[in-house]
């Protein structure tokens, strides 16, 4: 492994962290399972990352932090009409293209008591952001409030109905999956 | 505690349980602790439901069977107007009442490789059949599968939504919270 570049290597033992941690749990999984699946020394985890929480603290400000500015672009613009619909679009092909950081997201965001606790929230609080925004477009008479509720639902029916799509029903186009939620997720 | 009836136990184990695992995760959540939280002798713990992951499979098992017989009288009768709007209103109540057990839920019911993988699916299925038959009724056009993908939609929405108040707005009243959750949860 040593002819590949840093970067490659964060990212191979990244990519078998989340995989792994999506399955079995972070307590359940291992640093020596991790540097196995990802075909890297077990000293490479710790000499790129510290401990197994500092690991597992990159893997969800990283990720979140990408989804975020990924959002924001979608936010600005996309095919869709709306703000929301294309925020949801982008949310969507997210996770179909990473269901276990999708799967690691959800199991991680809501617990207190880890060590990573406070970092999470506040990125966390940037993607929720992103969604209240769009929900408050052009309603300025919107409660900020209600945006923020509003907006977690709409992520929240984005991030459940895709995983049960890619766990339950996956032979399913992700058109047809895309269209049934946004005929639920729709302001009244 | 010998005083106690068995019932009165088995409860006092699995409230403690779902507390523990809900901040810490099943890895991280010794039967020691669990045992010391609930204020019973450890073996009383073993005596009641075998092993820890018989315990939480115990937990999973109750807690969505009991919910999905709840969403089912909810979907017969309520004082809202429309099915839907009962189920998100009954899951939401449900949802502050026991906040650990949806976070336990958010964190399991799309993990694969979990020795409780299988009855949870089968229980989850149920639930979501519950929603699906919501969205779906009074129009036999929908497709099933549709109806399946905005069901969960549905559900996802008012458990983050819910989580994401209890975490993070825990002042705001469950009137406005389900008022904002169901402006965003309608069908188009």
């Amino acid at each position: 492994m040593s002819e590949l570049p840093v970067g490659a290597t964060r990212r191979q033992i990244i990519d078998a962290a989340v995989r792994l941690i999506a399955d079995h749990g972070f307590s359940a999984t291992s640093v020596d399972q991790i540097a196995e699946a990802a075909g890297v020394a077990k000293g490479s985890v710790y000499y790129n990352f510290g401990s197994k929480a500092d690991l597992f603290t990159s893997i969800l400000t990283e990720g979140i932090t990408r989804l975020t500015a990924n959002l924001r672009t979608a936010l600005e613009t996309g095919p869709e009409p709306t703000p929301l619909e294309r925020l949801v679009t982008a949310l969507l092909r997210q996770i179909r293209d990473n269901p276990a950081f999708a799967k690691v997201v959800a199991a991680e965001v809501f617990r207190t008591g880890r060590d990573w606790q406070e970092s999470i929230g506040l990125i966390h609080d940037q993607a929720m952001a992103v969604f209240a925004e769009a929900v408050g477009l052009g309603d300025p008479d919107l409660d900020p409030l209600d945006a923020r509720v509003m907006g977690s639902a709409a992520f929240g029916a984005t991030l459940v109905a895709g995983l049960e799509w890619l766990t339950y029903q996956p032979d399913r186009s992700p058109t047809d999956v895309l269209a049934a939620i946004l005929r639920m997720v729709r302001r009244a």
